[in-house]
C-alpha cells in the first residue's frame, strides 16, 4: 500500500469506526472525507465531492482510497478511484451485511442518476476487501436482514446445499451468531466471487446475481429508492421471480414454498406496498437498465441452487404475475 | 452498431460536418448533442450533460456514442461511453490533426479538474477511429501546426526515420499536401497504437508518448489552458526535453540542432512566454500528474528515435535549464 490514503466515510459509521481505523493505520498518511449518510447522496455531486478531496489534497496516482461503510459508500468511493487519474487502488471495509456480501464484492461501483440506479460507473477492482463481522453490532434489525436477503440470493442460484444450510441456521443469523454468520458471509461472498470471476463484465453469466433484481429494481424505483431498503425490495424480488419460474414449469411448488418459508422467517417482506399498482410495476421494469434490446432480461430459478437467464417470458404470464402480486396475493 | 446512437459534436464542428455525417448513417437512430467549443468546456459538468442526454434518452448499454470533434470532444464522450452503464461502445471521428494523430488512439479519455488536466477519467478503447483527412482543410493553421508538434513527438521517440521523413516533407506537410499529409498521419497513428498495445495503462512504456508533456503541461498550467494550444505547449516541451536529454550527455547537439530546426520550420512557438518564470514553471512541473512518488518522471532522448524514461535528473540540472529557458536563452 501506498503511504498515502483518503479514507472515505460517511456520519454514521465515521463516528463508530473512524477512530479505530486510523488507530490501526499509524504507518500510513491518511486522510478522512466524511459524506452524508444515505443513498439520496450517492450522487454525482458526492462524487465530484471525493475526486474535489483527492485533487485539492494532491492526491497522487499512486494514492489509496478506503472505503469504510456500506455499499453507497464503497460504490461511489470506488466509482472515484476508478476516475481519479483514470484509476488508483482501493480497498473496501464493509460495514453493513449488505455491502459485506454483496456491494464490496466484484468491483460495480458507481452513483445513481434521476433516471436510474446505477447507471453511471465503472467496473474497478479493489485490492482487498476486509470484512470485520464485529461491526454487524452495531447495524440496526432491518439494515441487517436486508442483508440476509442477498444471501439467500446467492444459495438460490448456485448452492442448493448452501440454501439447505440457511434453512436450518437461519434463527442463528437472525440472533447474530458470529460462528454461523462469518460461515453464511463467507460462503455468499465465495458464491459471488466465484461467477464474478468468470464473467466480470457482466457479458452473460455475472447476470444471474440479478436474481430478484430487475423485479427489486422496479420496485424501488416506484417508491424513489427510500422507503423500502434495497435488500427488502431484493426479497420480495426473489419471491416474485420464483413465483414465476414455478408458472413456467420450471420450480416445484414444494421448492417455492421453503423459499416463501425462508424469506417469511427473516422477517422480509413478503407483500408489496399497496400503493403499488401492476401497470407501473410493468413500466418500471421495461425502463430498467437490465432490459437488452428492449427485452427484459429475467433471471429465474430452473431448481433450487440453479440460476437461469431467459429472455423468453410470454407477456401475459408476466402482465398475470403482476396484477396477482398487487392485488390480494397471499402467499 | 447497434441502431441507436447519440453523437456529441461541438457547435464549430457541428456546423460543419454534422450534416454529412447523419446523411451516412441513414440505418442508425441518431440522436445528437452539441456542446460548446472550447477546452474551458472539458468539465465534469458537460460530463453531466452528455449523460443526462444518454439517460433521459432512456439509450440502454447497447447504444454507441460517437465523438465528432477534435480532442476535447473526443475525450469527454470517450469518458461518458466509458462510464454509462459502466461502459458502452464508443466511436472516434477525429477532426483535428492533434486528434487524429493523437488523442483519438489509446482509449485514455477523461476531464480537466481545476486542479490538473485530465486528472479524471478513465481507460476506454474506442471500437473504430474513423480519419477523414478532408475535415482539415477547415482547421485554422494555428491549430493544424499543433497537431504536427504530435507527429514529431511521435517520430522522435521511436522512429529515426521517420523524423528524417518528416524533415524532407514538412514543406509539404505545412502546405497540407493531401498524399503526404495522410502518410503522415498514418505513421503517426501507428507508432502510438504500437506503443500502447503493450502497454495500455501507461505502467511503464506508454510514458513514453509524454514526451514533451512534462514540460507542455506545467507551460499550459501557467497560462491557464488557453493562451497556449496543447500542441504548442507540447513543441515548447519538445526543445525543453531535447535539451535536456543534450545537458544530461545523451543527445547530440546536432541532433538537437535538427529537431529545433524542424520546429521552427513548422512556425511552431520556439520560446517560452515572458510572463513564465522558473520559479513558477518548477512549481507547476511537480504538482503536475506525471509525478511519481514525489519525483518527476522525465522522458528524454538518447538519440533521435529513441524516447527514455528518467527519475534521475539532477534537480541543479532541471533548475539550471528552467532559468536558461526563462530567461534570454536563444535557441
Amino acid at each position: 500500500m501506498s503511504s498515502r490514503a483518503l479514507i472515505v466515510t460517511n456520519t454514521t459509521v465515521g463516528e463508530l469506526y473512524l477512530k479505530p481505523l486510523l488507530a490501526k493505520l499509524t504507518s500510513v498518511n491518511c486522510e478522512t472525507l466524511i459524506i452524508e449518510d444515505g443513498e439520496q447522496f450517492k450522487t454525482l455531486t458526492t462524487f465530484n465531492k471525493i475526486l474535489d478531496a483527492l485533487a485539492n489534497g494532491k492526491h497522487h496516482r499512486d494514492t489509496t482510497l478506503i472505503a469504510l461503510g456500506g455499499g453507497v459508500v464503497g460504490d461511489m468511493t470506488g466509482f472515484a478511484a476508478a476516475c481519479y487519474h483514470r484509476g488508483v487502488a482501493f480497498i473496501q471495509i464493509p460495514t453493513t451485511l449488505l455491502s459485506q456480501v454483496d456491494a464490496s464484492i466484484g468491483g460495480k461501483t458507481g452513483v445513481n442518476h434521476p433516471m436510474g440506479k446505477n447507471l453511471i460507473g465503472a467496473f474497478h477492482q479493489p485490492q482487498a476487501v476486509i470484512i470485520d463481522t464485529d461491526t454487524l453490532h452495531t447495524l440496526p434489525d432491518r439494515e441487517f436482514r436486508a442483508g440476509i436477503a442477498e444471501i439467500i440470493k446467492a444459495a438460490l442460484i448456485q448452492n442448493a446445499q448452501f440454501f439447505d444450510w440457511l434453512c436450518t441456521n437461519i434463527d442463528s443469523i437472525s440472533r447474530r451468531d458470529p460462528g454461523i454468520l462469518a460461515t453464511a458471509i463467507e460462503r455468499a461472498c465465495i458464491i459471488k466471487a466465484d461467477i464474478v470471476a468468470l464473467d466480470e463484465k457482466e457479458n452473460n453469466i455475472r447476470a444471474l446475481l440479478n436474481f430478484g433484481h430487475t423485479f427489486g429494481h422496479a420496485i424501488e424505483k416506484i417508491l424513489n429508492y427510500g422507503t423500502w431498503l434495497h435488500g427488502e425490495a431484493v426479497a420480495m424480488g426473489i419471491l416474485m421471480a420464483s413465483e414465476l419460474s414455478v408458472r413456467l414449469g420450471w420450480l416445484q411448488k414444494s421448492d417455492n414454498a421453503r423459499i416463501i418459508d425462508l424469506i417469511t422467517k427473516t422477517g422480509l417482506p413478503t407483500r408489496l406496498p399497496k400503493e403499488i399498482n401492476h401497470e407501473a410495476l410493468h413500466e418500471a421494469m421495461t425502463s430498467d437498465k437490465k432490459v437488452l434490446r428492449d427485452q427484459i432480461r429475467f433471471v429465474l430459478l430452473r431448481d433450487i441452487g440453479k440460476g437461469v437467464i431467459s429472455n423468453e417470458v410470454p407477456e401475459s404470464t408476466l402482465v398475470e404475475l403482476l396484477k396477482d402480486f398487487t392485488q390480494t396475493k397471499e402467499l
